[in-house]
């Protein structure tokens, strides 16, 4: 019995957990210049998608205009990308976008492109940036104001 | 008998003019991820590769330096192409670029795509470009030190 | 009285003309991977819009399973481009685009960039494709079904 | 007496591992066009760049007549890389590539992005790909004529 009321429990934090994360959803179409001679989305073009729907995300949950204001530029360091199904021309992709709790320096972006029409999984990707200053360019702590800033995405 | 004599040296004048021009090659390969869904070089990509040959012309025969220090920006105003013949996927392709005389505020690149293995022509371009001020965008009159820079290309 | 009259009547007949070219408008974000070194969109991105563009129309006005069908490839064989205005990071853009009358071979866009923010003309671009056979890879004469095709653009 | 003789043979079989493995090194040049709003080069671009440094591997050690004329498709499963120095404008990057022993159906590349004026480490990546036939597109086991192929990596 003891065990039931446990697992109960666990399945509550679970829910909450997915409630508290911010995710956006962008959606794009592919086009014949996307298509390298293999017939599918070259593997670099890809890298093009996340970008955009990162910055989908960052306009609708964190303000560009405050990293603008306070001169912080947001610098990839690190991106795994898992090719799951090819996408082909003019398939309508849509790609889901989450920040994972933000480290000392790093952050990471969760990021899954699907196929609109029967949301098969295309790719999905991990990618890693930390935040430089516009002046020095070297990376900056994620304390202070930048931590505030960060923290919009949970 | 005049006649004669005046349309020999009117030859001798082309002849000299045609040596007198500066023209720069510039190779390059054609990759997989150029390759578009008809399996030909898409039209994007050939103004990449223009772009790498005007750059490396300006390597060879004007030095980027210079126009680096005096603040000198080169900004395409116009492009004109046309697409001759399709390039495949590792054609290697060989650009011939020459600049016009230059105008008042513009200058005029004649570029030329080779395919390397039968000289076939692939595609041909006019792109005019102006000098904006790094401080202020504005065009810049084709006077003076300017003036001296471009005619490098002559 | 007579030219006042007159006038009249050619205004009309300017009305038509308008009301019976079917133009279509595209919109896009400019995105960070767009913009070159020297802070705008580089030139050939922007045939990249065009193309984006020119699909939507094909998509909207001519519908793109026909030519699949029958086997007919668009094929871009000349481009003019004028780039008026630069535009810069996250720039939303419009793309106007609509057909001139198919001629005996080729088919011309006609394709006007503008900021969304203020209409400024960013750039306006001249198009000419022709239609090749999928198995020849010859360009087709515009007769026929192709030209009743083409003809749904006007 | 014994341990530095063992050290000694350590050291030997270093040696033999690194002469074994086949290294390729390709070299290009940043363009204006790889630059993004940053004044660095886009972290979509490097894909590009690995890209081009396979095809030269593929080329140089392993024969892509083979491929076509088995009708073997190299296809990118999985990518990381790891961002480490900015690339600029007009820097000259050696791609160093070479290949880990082939799997049962996965091959992963190693490639080192370095900055040929000095040295300095700007990406590194490891690319798995996975070899799918032309006419099924199902990935293919690694065994008989395709493992000996793959084995002309070591």
């Amino acid at each position: 019995m003891g065990n039931i009321s446990h697992s109960f429990h666990y399945f509550v934090a679970i829910k909450f957990q997915v409630k508290l994360m911010k995710t956006t959803t962008y959606e794009l179409k592919v086009q014949g210049f996307h298509i390298d001679r293999y017939g599918h989305v070259n593997n670099g073009r890809y890298l093009e998608y996340l970008e955009m729907a990162r910055w989908d995300y960052i306009e609708k949950i964190m303000d560009p205009k405050i990293a603008e204001e306070k001169g912080w530029n947001f610098i990839v360091v690190e991106i795994n990308i898992r090719y799951r199904t090819p996408a082909m021309f003019q398939d309508m992709l849509r790609i889901e976008t989450h920040m994972q709790e933000p480290g000392n320096v790093k952050v990471q972006a969760i990021q899954k492109i699907y196929r609109v029409t029967d949301n098969k999984l295309i790719a999905n990707a991990k990618v890693s940036f930390v935040f430089t200053s516009r002046t020095t360019h070297s990376p900056l702590r994620i304390i202070g104001d930048l931590k505030e800033y960060t923290l919009k995405s949970q």
